[in-house]
């Protein structure tokens, strides 16, 4: 890796945007410092020489150490694990040698080819080189879960961590006492669809939402590089990116930056779902890198461990799976248990039939055996294996819909049923749990997705994929399915897994990975704005005082995007002078709406004087006529 | 411009897709021949080795004669006058002179001014050199406008071809006759909130919809070169591409070429939008080059005549631009009247005050008379001019919010009702009104925003920009805005006004507008879908059946895109042999999640035959058991 990317050994200058600075609030846990970015703004000069300050904007960070630049990060280290402390200190867990690594986990089947393959493929595919820990595992019969913890009253480092991370926004939200909408800290009222979102979170509102199980903190107890964080209908609207290699095409530091990259733009959550060689290896390194928490499919690597054939899968070589990459500290698992051999047929007049690979690897196996499949026969054994471990399950839709004429079908709900019916289960257990859910919808469908979810699974968190409300624009699906997402957020899903503009043409590059997750930012910040978030419309109206004010440099730094946006308005202002110019490539230097509006402010604050001036001196009708002015003169008219 | 863009001078290559085919229908009246864009499609080949044919899709072709590879079309002698013979046999329109146009129109205020600009940028600016025909208007008295024929009960020829334009998919769709979801046909029932779509457009449906004012077909008598189209609530959602040229930058020939690109990728309308110098050249090119309806905003040009100074427009200035742009064959105006004086102070105190051009300018001058604008007080005396020469009206939200803060506030409703009691003035005097929308809105506020403009301005037609449902993106407003026009497409808007990357940043080039019309065709059908419009789901479903069977090269050449959604694909498996394999880079040569499905179907099939045979045997309670084999080997596990 070195040698390919000198630029991945520490925190590289893209990680930084201009005019941001990494703050920390510390929580009480030792070690506990919760990171934001904070946007610095210029003063706001009125044209009347008054000189106004403007607070800096917090931003929700999930960079992680990549994005300090007072910490030195390497890859070929892994992160610091933080979190580690605040895990043994529970005293539940015990330290063990753990399974050994075997090629086949590589996806090296027959003997020599893992050795043949690095001779060929040199430093592309080397193994991690940072220190090994042994896994960390729950003693003998307790669950090491945050639910688990959460039932039995405990507040966790990660549940305090998880509210003042959370809280952001609020304090200006719970200052917020009028209407006035001129005010930085207005907010709409928003619409929530019967969601519980608090003015502020305690510590005891997290552990409250996750004892009741409608939220997840994924965090695998030998994934200590994590920072916490929450997926969860009351709290802000988070999103995935999926990575991963394939038998066709990607390297192991393709992956690896990926993950990086996609951190960078707002990722909370990353999914690796490699398919070809080196399943284990990149996941090792992405996991020792990443400050979020990492989601598989452990299904994909068994299947590699089988050839690729379906038929051949067994319990055991699954069950191996989800051990081996338990240990090396996946924080959820997509898990297709809800796939029935009474749905299957369900799916055979579908225009796309079964699309979820994780659905139709199950669908097959079930078919060959005709039996029910080991997902859903031992789902209490693999409910043993995720509570040893704090693993999340994130219980697949293996038949959810491929196009929109598929969508909110009999074989979908079906599946969606008897998720709910393993949710309990997974309870009972003290496993945390998600919902997974589709996929392609035409809008008018979609808010039924939603609330059969929430009714179906006990409020459990739901996850979606997209939707994609049209099939039509293949080469722009980040863009159809922003939109389902969306409107998919606002109605109550807690996460939202990102489509990219190669969805159903290739394998996503790094600007598809940018692409996707921007998008999905749009998506999740659109949700919290319309579900009424305390605090979310904060850097929407810092951002648009900064435009209107023609603070240039503000509204690039406040942007999601803050380099495309400089960029784009470079391309057709290059001059340095034009940041700083009261008007724009719009309306050009002749004529300016938004000067305009100052006039506007000027003479409304004229008339509210001769108003006040008028009632001074007792005229009370003088008063009112010119309140009326307009409507006077457009009388006379 | 034919030494700077020899490609512009026919029917250039990149007007045409892969595997597309012009055809068209043939209406009752002479020369009217309605364009359609047929994709031919492969047969699919089972794994049986059976062969099954795919019909053609038929898709609405905006391109007009420059996507016809047998019309031999050049920029500089314009498209054929194809509806003029309509217009002249309805016997109530006159030749006359026209006024004659001055250095002013195109921004040149001091002598010699044109001369020294044509001096310094040869061949970029040049006088339009096709024939120049006398303008034509209504006989003294009567009106020209197809709500005027409407009314009366007369079916237009452009009446005729808008039917049979909407009816497109609509035969498949009579045909439809189950909920069978394989069938090519299926479609979703979907949630029109009122709308009164019919399953078959008849000329008639057309006329009456005009006639009560729900829809609108702008055709200015003075641009005959214009391919009929509607805009309403009961049709198919239309979208618009805003071009133009600016103080700051871009010539004459790239706003051409931008509006033919912008009709190549399925714009329904084009507004220019120009505002620094020659305006008026720029529209001649557009005008006689364009096969959609053109838009513009007269007060720009008015301005530019007024040297930028808002608060010298006169009546008299303004009235003379209508007249000069009218007889150019200007489609539609937007027309900021409703910007009344009292309603100007409401926005005073507004995050971003007044951010339409027209409205502030408007404000601007009712500021410094301190009267109501004449756009207000010269209602009538526009809808004269209107009326002559049917140019419909696009009644302007000059106060439109500019951002989330904004949204829906008193400022914008006040002006709706304004809008609405104009909309019923313009109607009294037979002339087609459609209304503008904004803007930014989160998306829980959208809805209101098309409820009050239905029930405000009798249901004529909305026509929004966007909203734009956060305020945090720069750079990706195409996506900000998408979410929302899909959104309140599907509530019941009936045109969504673009909105490109580029906004609020800078001006739209190629890329842009692309990305732009894109975004929004997928708004405009994703609203489609939603609604439940009659055929609309047959490219969806032609496009996933195709994704389904492996046929890349039908998945490209039914996307919107189809250049690009190539592109995507052979990125990652660039040979040619990889288009027709049955697998992609998402999984791989080792599994597919699409083949299992097949033999899912097998499966299925055989249960069926065996259940049969059972039946067939007498043996209920046998086919019974196979039935509910999957549940019952559950039952056993």
């Amino acid at each position: 890796m070195s040698d390919t990317n000198g630029s991945a050994d520490h925190n590289a200058s893209e990680f930084q945007f201009a005019k941001s600075r990494r703050v920390y609030i510390e929580g009480g846990a030792p070690g506990s410092r919760v990171p934001f970015r904070e946007v610095d703004l210029n003063v706001t000069r009125s044209m009347n020489g008054a000189i106004e300050m403007n607070a800096p904007v917090r931003i929700y960070d999930t960079s992680g150490p990549w994005g300090d630049p007072d910490i030195r990060c390497d890859v070929h280290d892994g992160l610091e694990p933080r979190r580690r402390q605040w895990i043994v200190a529970r005293g539940d867990i015990e330290e063990y040698e753990g399974r050994t690594v075997l090629p086949r986990d590589d996806g090296y089947l027959t003997e020599g080819a893992l050795e043949f393959a690095q001779s060929r493929m040199k430093g592309k595919h080397e193994p991690f080189p940072g220190k090994r820990r042994s896994p960390l595992r729950a003693k003998a019969g307790s669950a090491v879960t945050q639910i688990a913890y959460a039932k039995r009253g405990v507040v966790t480092p990660e549940m305090e961590f998880i509210a003042i991370r959370e809280n952001m926004g609020r304090q200006a939200a719970l200052q917020r006492d009028n209407e006035d909408r001129s005010a930085l800290s207005f907010q709409h009222s928003g619409e929530s669809f019967g969601a519980a979102i608090p003015r502020h979170v305690t510590p005891e509102f997290v552990r409250d939402e996750v004892a009741r199980g409608r939220a997840i903190i994924p965090a695998n107890v030998n994934h200590p590089e994590s920072e916490p964080m929450i997926i969860g209908r009351n709290f802000l609207v988070k999103i995935n990116a999926n990575i991963g290699n394939s038998a066709v095409a990607s390297s192991i530091e393709e992956e690896v930056e990926k993950m990086r990259w996609a951190i960078k733009w707002g990722s909370d959550t990353v999914m690796d779902l490699s398919t070809g060689k080196n399943i284990h290896e990149t996941r090792e390194w992405i996991l020792r890198n990443s400050p979020v928490p990492i989601g598989t499919v452990p299904i994909y690597q068994a299947l590699e461990k089988c050839g690729g054939k379906a038929e051949e899968l067994t319990w055991e070589i699954y069950r191996d799976t989800l051990l081996e990459q338990a240990e090396q500290g996946v924080d959820y698992f997509t898990i297709h248990a809800g796939v029935l051999l009474r749905y299957i047929p369900l799916t055979a007049r579908r225009t796309t039939g079964i699309v979820s690979r994780g659905g139709s690897i199950m669908a097959k196996w079930c078919l060959a055996h005709h039996t029910e499949s080991f997902l859903y026969t031992r789902f209490r054994e693999i409910c043993e294996i995720m509570r040893a471990y704090d693993v999340s399950f994130s219980l697949g839709d293996g038949l959810r819909p491929g196009s929109i004429a598929d969508a909110n079908d009999e074989a979908q709900f079906a599946e969606l049923d008897t998720l709910g019916e393993l949710t309990k289960i997974a309870w009972d257990m003290d496993c945390q749990v998600m919902i997974e859910g589709p996929g392609h919808v035409p809008m008018h469908l979609i808010k039924e997705n939603v609330d059969r979810q929430l009714a179906v699974c006990g409020e459990a968190p739901f996850y979606t994929l997209g939707p994609l409300v049209t099939d039509v624009a293949p080469g722009y699906d980040h863009i159809t399915s922003a939109i389902g997402a969306a409107m998919i957020g606002w109605y109550g899903t807690a996460m939202l897994c990102y489509v990219t503009p190669k969805e159903h043409l290739g394998l996503p590059d790094r600007q598809d990975v940018k692409d996707g997750v921007i998008a999905y930012k749009i998506a999740a910040h659109a949700a919290d704005l319309a579900k009424g978030h305390p605090g979310a419309q904060l850097q929407d109206n810092a951002l648009s005082k900064a435009r209107f004010e023609f603070r240039w440099e503000d509204q690039f730094n406040l942007a999601l995007d803050p380099e495309l946006a400089r960029e784009f308005h470079d391309e057709t202002l290059p001059q340095e002078g034009a940041k700083v110019a009261h008007f724009c490539s719009m309306c050009g230097p002749h004529f300016c709406s938004m000067k305009i509006t100052q006039e506007v402010r000027d003479y409304a604050a004229k008339k509210e004087i001769e108003e006040q001036a008028a009632l001074d001196a007792g005229m009370r009708e003088k008063a009112a006529e010119f309140k009326q002015a307009g409507a006077e003169i457009y009388a006379k008219a």
